[in-house]
């Protein structure tokens, strides 16, 4: 009856904001949001968890609150523009199932169940901020002074919503003793590899590069191809050349041109300015810093045949988190003992772990996504695979509840 | 003294719309074109011009009205998106020139200046609507039905405006014996050959494809390389592609990307999408077709090898315009007479004299480009390059008057 419910539950909620031809909008504190939101603290008031919120929005749902220990589950319920119904909002639809198990229970833990404002950073940049802030990985102003598509600041969307409240109530604050985030993959591994559970030893470098290339606007007929210097022929280049080398270098290296503006866009003119986002991934953090300067030269030189000029400024750069070894031990004991095969892998994307592990013990489960699409409609994974991680995050409460 | 104020008028009108940061933004009926637009009817009225509007808005100023013969002389005020003070300016503020030169004089016959709606296409698509009704080389039904980024209707916005005539004055219905145009080269060619004046013999045959690249969109971090299908990488190869393939062709052919989609364009996912426009011109229309068929060639080859899909649409195909051969020896003439060094070129942006040219005889005068800049803030002509300019048209217009 429990796992009816809770893939019943699943699918209703991330029905907010779900459309089958433009997939999920839920972006961050959108009226789509909102609605989950709601959705998710009535569900908790069912369960008679103390429901608070932080002065990033982030809601906590509490059960046996003011126990010496504190053990922290949860995830994020925003979604990308055009994103999938699973990244986030099944870390959150899991962990209220855990608290659900407990409820009305005598715990020698407190419970606590987090959704995170702003993860993916769709609407507001970087992203991460809720747990940036509950963590204080970053300064209030800076997080309150993000600014969405519309420039509304952060600050301003957060206290229309309702959602807004105190600094005391930071999971900082709280000092838990642990916390754990169950997500999909996101990537093709576990699948190809016929893995039900991956079990991240931490999360990977990330490095956003932002290139300038700039030339000269010009209309495109009468400028004779020799006389032209053509921002988007040197971007292009750009492109296609990271991409060669990183798929030289071979699997612990990924470089993604996402984001590329071409201005002045408009068929007829030759582009005069590029700009785009360069993101590097690795494992290794010096194997991320040594491609992002490798790619800055590749930009220089392909600059310099084109007759363009070129700059490349730093966006940002995480260090590689690495998970605690001894609750990454209790979720393969977790699996061992449900029979699930299981495999170390690294998580590629960031995750709001990556901050809740600077502040307490931290690790994820993650289980497979199917042909390893995400952030995008098609995004899949099966009922019975997020029954299994279920499980696994429910037996890894359950051993660490003792 | 008339130069003194040809150049003084040149100048103040064309701050119309101006700013020296962002260039000229005087979009086709746009609150800057609309006061242009007044301008001149002020100024046509102080010559006792009859002023009449076509069912495109097209603006036309007689002298003499009702001649047996009519010559007509012309171009378009207004701009593209941080656009140059130039570009079709110079020849409307010229054509007024010519009519205040002959105002209050008995003409043998009717001297018309025509000031053309929406030439750049920058507002609506496609470019040279105004000429192409009052020619009839589009029909009233797909002008009226073009949008422009806010989804208001080339008629909607037509009719706010003010300048919403008769079909009855379109400028074929008066049945005319000469168009003349006079405008900047926007290219690098005479500035680099030191000549002042370009007679072009036509216009060049234009071709723009629309091509959209398919592939997944997927998170960034946790798809590796090898897995990837990724729409941008295989439209940037397409991009440095046909810009090798015009470059080793030669001087009859250029190709240039300068329009670009990417979707979903986020930093950290796979480009599902990509969608660009591919023009090409050619004075040689075969050239332009053969090239056209090698780009989609192109572009099927690389969808292969990058996993994805492309499909090719023709926007548009135009005729190579051959000008009035003994209006252009007109020119020639005239050049030859006042002593100004002159070349024929062909015009590689199109005009609206290649519509005009369907219904009479037609012929362009070009002045150089400094540095061969238009389409940008940087667009300059001297004055002294933009007087011999309107003395050729002045000659011209005064030998085809006899």
């Amino acid at each position: 009856m429990k796992e009816f419910n809770f893939i019943n539950n699943f699918h209703r909620m991330t029905g907010i904001g779900w459309s089958k031809s433009e997939g999920v909008n839920r972006l961050a504190l959108n009226k789509y949001d909102l609605l989950a939101r709601s959705d998710l603290e009535k569900q908790l008031g069912t369960l008679n968890a103390a429901i608070k919120h932080d002065d990033a929005g982030n809601i906590y749902g509490s059960l046996c609150e003011g126990r010496k220990e504190t053990i922290s589950i949860g995830s994020h319920m925003d979604s990308v523009p055009n994103g999938g119904r699973y990244d986030g909002f099944y870390g959150v639809v899991s962990a209220l199932q855990v608290l659900r198990a407990y409820s009305n229970t005598n715990l020698k833990k407190a419970l606590t169940l987090i959704d995170f404002t702003n993860e993916e950073g769709s609407r507001f940049q970087p992203s991460l901020l809720g747990s940036g802030l509950a963590t204080e990985a970053f300064k209030k102003e800076f997080v309150y002074s993000r600014m969405d598509d519309q420039n509304h600041t952060f600050e301003s969307v957060l206290e229309q919503s309702g959602f807004l409240g105190s600094s005391d109530n930071r999971i900082k604050a709280q000092n838990p003793d642990y916390y754990l985030e169950l997500h999909i993959e996101q990537g093709p591994v576990l699948e190809q590899d016929g893995v039900s559970i991956g079990i991240p030893k931490g999360i990977v470098t990330l490095i956003v590069d932002r290139y300038l290339f700039e030339g000269e606007s010009n209309q495109a007929g009468p400028t004779p191809m020799g006389s032209r210097k053509d921002a988007l022929v040197g971007a292009s280049r750009f492109v296609s050349g990271v991409r060669e080398m990183a798929k030289n270098r071979g699997p612990d290296l990924v470089m993604t041109v996402g984001k590329i503006q071409n201005m002045p866009n408009a068929y007829n003119v030759i582009p005069g300015k590029v700009s785009l986002n360069l993101d590097i991934r690795s494992p290794d953090k010096t194997t991320a810093e040594e491609y992002s300067e490798i790619a800055k030269e590749l930009s220089k030189h392909i600059a310099n045949e084109e007759g363009l000029s070129v700059s490349q400024e730093k966006l940002w750069v995480t260090e590689t988190t690495i998970f605690d070894e001894d609750l990454t031990t209790e979720i393969e004991k977790a699996c061992k003992s449900l029979g699930f095969n299981y495999k170390f892998i690294y998580s590629w994307p960031g995750h709001d772990a990556q901050y809740m592990n600077r502040i307490t013990r931290t690790a994820m489960i993650m289980i497979p996504s199917h042909n390893g699409r995400s952030h995008t409609k098609e995004e899949f994974s099966s009922d019975e695979d997020m029954i299994k991680g279920l499980k696994v995050l429910e037996k890894t409460v359950e051993s660490i509840m003792r």
